[in-house]
């Protein structure tokens, strides 16, 4: 029995419902809108900012970096972005310690490699459903989705190599990876939950 | 219900094995053998050829390209290394249109990317359970183990690039990934067995 779910996912994919319903099957604590406030409480950083840029840090912060890379939060010598991976990162070490969660993001994968209650899920699907929910689920009014779809990949792969020195979505970072696409959500949900339970 | 099952896998990884047993349990036929067999037949070349470099043409062939990239293979303009991918597409697309069949390697998840039958698959597996299998199982002699298995990644990752022009194990290529290290081969199997069922 896996006593933590790590999902990573594809912006589109339905990762985070899949997350949601996974813990939900399991009896376990969905960590995400949790991991934000948390972050925000200890930081003093506004949730909207931790929401956007939470596992986005190194390329929508090249200005930032450029300038908190010398000066530093308070003079610690982090930059912003560093010091927000650093606050998540004390978070999901503390909530892996507790045990019987499913946390969404974040390189909680990479953070929790060492144990061995964990099983580290990616979550892909092809560009034409990723479209359809992130036009009808997220309500995201962008026209030029595919461009918005292909620039969160690209940000979200860049912050996991900076952070990490992996390849977001290679499989050999997961113990199974699936094709929300092919599967749907619920069959998704119940397969991450039968294996989290062998 | 998946007609066609191809499983993509890294030395070492137990994918072959878990084909074969997923063609049991399904009731399909096992295609690796037969491959090199029935391209053997067609173009002539020998069964151990084809073992050896029929996954690996790109990397194997860089001075026999040169040669026959501009000769050709009884002056088809073919090189050797095009001419067996060809051999083998053209045998993959047959083998397909039949139906029930369980095919390991040689870039099938892309051949028969169009199909909306096909459930592909990759195996993976850490590098410890890898360098053990290859001892155990394979009876691979080589000391330096762990070198074997990279240049074998390696000459898979190049080989699959150049036909395919996508990422060898990147989880988008595949519906499901799985690392046999984390489940176990039979577990696997069983696995891919339901998902191919629904």
């Amino acid at each position: 029995m896996k006593k933590i779910i790590t999902i990573s996912r594809e912006y589109g994919s339905g990762g985070r419902d899949i997350a949601k319903m996974t813990a939900e099957k399991l009896g376990y604590t969905f960590y995400d809108q949790a991991i934000i406030n948390t972050v925000s409480e200890a930081t003093g950083l506004n949730p909207d900012y931790i929401k956007k840029f939470g596992e986005n840090t190194r390329r929508s912060h090249i200005f930032n970096y450029g300038y908190n890379g010398y000066m530093g939060i308070g003079f610690t010598g982090f930059s912003l972005p560093d010091y927000l991976w650093q606050k998540q990162r004390e978070l999901i070490l503390y909530i892996a310690g507790i045990g019987n969660c499913v946390i969404v993001g974040r390189c909680a994968d990479y953070i929790l490699r060492e144990r061995d209650d964990c099983l580290n899920v990616f979550i892909h699907a092809d560009m034409e459903s990723r479209k359809k929910r992130a036009i009808e689920v997220y309500g995201d009014p962008n026209k030029n989705i595919e461009k918005v779809l292909k620039d969160k990949d690209k940000t979200r792969k860049t912050n996991y190599r900076y952070y990490t020195d992996q390849i977001w979505g290679d499989a050999s970072n997961y113990h199974l990876t699936l094709d929300s696409s092919e599967f749907g959500i619920e069959k998704c949900a119940d397969f991450i939950t039968y294996l989290a339970k062998q």
